[in-house]
């Protein structure tokens, strides 16, 4: 077990089997060292977790809870892309988060905390990234919260 | 003439013209063999084809066929920056697709598959991307669909 | 002083000293050559300016200038990660301008090109560079604009 596995396993993190997309693209392609990883969503085993949007039918509490979930689809992405060791991941470079919301609503950052507070619980200083948060009408499936990445392998 | 020339005539499609952006920018960038496509549209020779949003003024199949033009004029900004030569691509690596869309809209990923699909039918396999697909309130020139894109070259 | 720091001078601006992110992120990571910034908004000492949205609350003139704002916060971080010497930006790669606006605003790319213009006016052909422009219906803080960029350094 690597370090990060363990890293999981202390956190009472499982991450499930890799979503596959819901239409015609892949989950994430690896160009160099780089990996460029598709737009996840809080989607447990088929089943779309804290739908709506913030400012209206999801709380704060909740979208960051969306976000934080949405973030381990991300990593179970990722370590598929990372021939399934999770320890290779040189450094989380970008997420960019969606966030599903009313046009009154600017508070995008504490929500996609949840995601970026998870990268640097499991990676430590190698899971610090450029992020982007913004505001979005509407997401697919209705998620509240929407995470895509880029991140350098070893 | 090429392979991926010989697929676009079998699928009847002729590259136009690559547009010129709209404001104080370039189409492309390349940077090592990654090339960086800014955001297209479905416009054709001047005209905003299918503008509007979806869930009010643009039907799904509209909506799927903006993207496939739109997907139509990311490849001829590729072909320019391959020098001509579209069968130097070694991967489309990943898509943006923004959506023009009421709040309640949550079919984004119908819609950019008309790009994904087109990709995949130009390229096969290398045609494969990562993908986000979000919805928007507006985008330039009202157009219902805008993509970007970053493409690998051999 | 170098060719990039007379320019800056001549354009009579003086980057500020870089904001720090308002949440568990950093504000750019370079990955080899490449440096990705996250999104910056139009924020002098702690103070967002021209907060709101275009086609309501912010004009047109002020959607640029909150724009070209945002830019030389955008060149406050990239000097940073240039190690304080911004003559070793090779090429500005891409921007990503997100506007606060209402479903019926269009313009963006006007909005953002208040940061694409300042781009070219600092860099030259190096700053010319690929960019998407979409509304979105809020940003964090109420910013009126947000933008992230990818740079390539020497």
């Amino acid at each position: 077990m690597n370090s990060i596995d363990e890293k999981l396993k202390t956190l009472g993190i499982v991450l499930p089997t890799p979503m596959k997309p819901v239409a015609n693209y892949v989950p994430w392609v690896k160009s160099g060292n780089m990996v460029y990883i598709s737009g996840q969503g809080a989607v447990v085993e088929g089943k779309v977790q804290y739908p709506g949007k913030l400012g209206v039918t999801v709380s704060l509490e909740d979208g960051a809870q969306s976000a934080r979930l949405t973030c381990i689809n991300v990593l179970a992405q990722l370590r598929e892309a990372a021939d399934g060791d999770l320890s290779k991941v040189k450094r989380i470079v970008k997420l960019v988060g969606f966030v599903a919301c009313t046009p009154e609503f600017t508070d995008q950052p504490k929500v996609i905390n949840g995601a970026s507070d998870l990268m640097v619980e499991v990676f430590g200083e190698k899971g610090r990234h450029a992020r982007s948060a913004v505001g979005v009408p509407s997401l697919p499936m209705n998620l509240s919260v929407e995470i895509e990445a880029v991140v350098e392998l070893e």
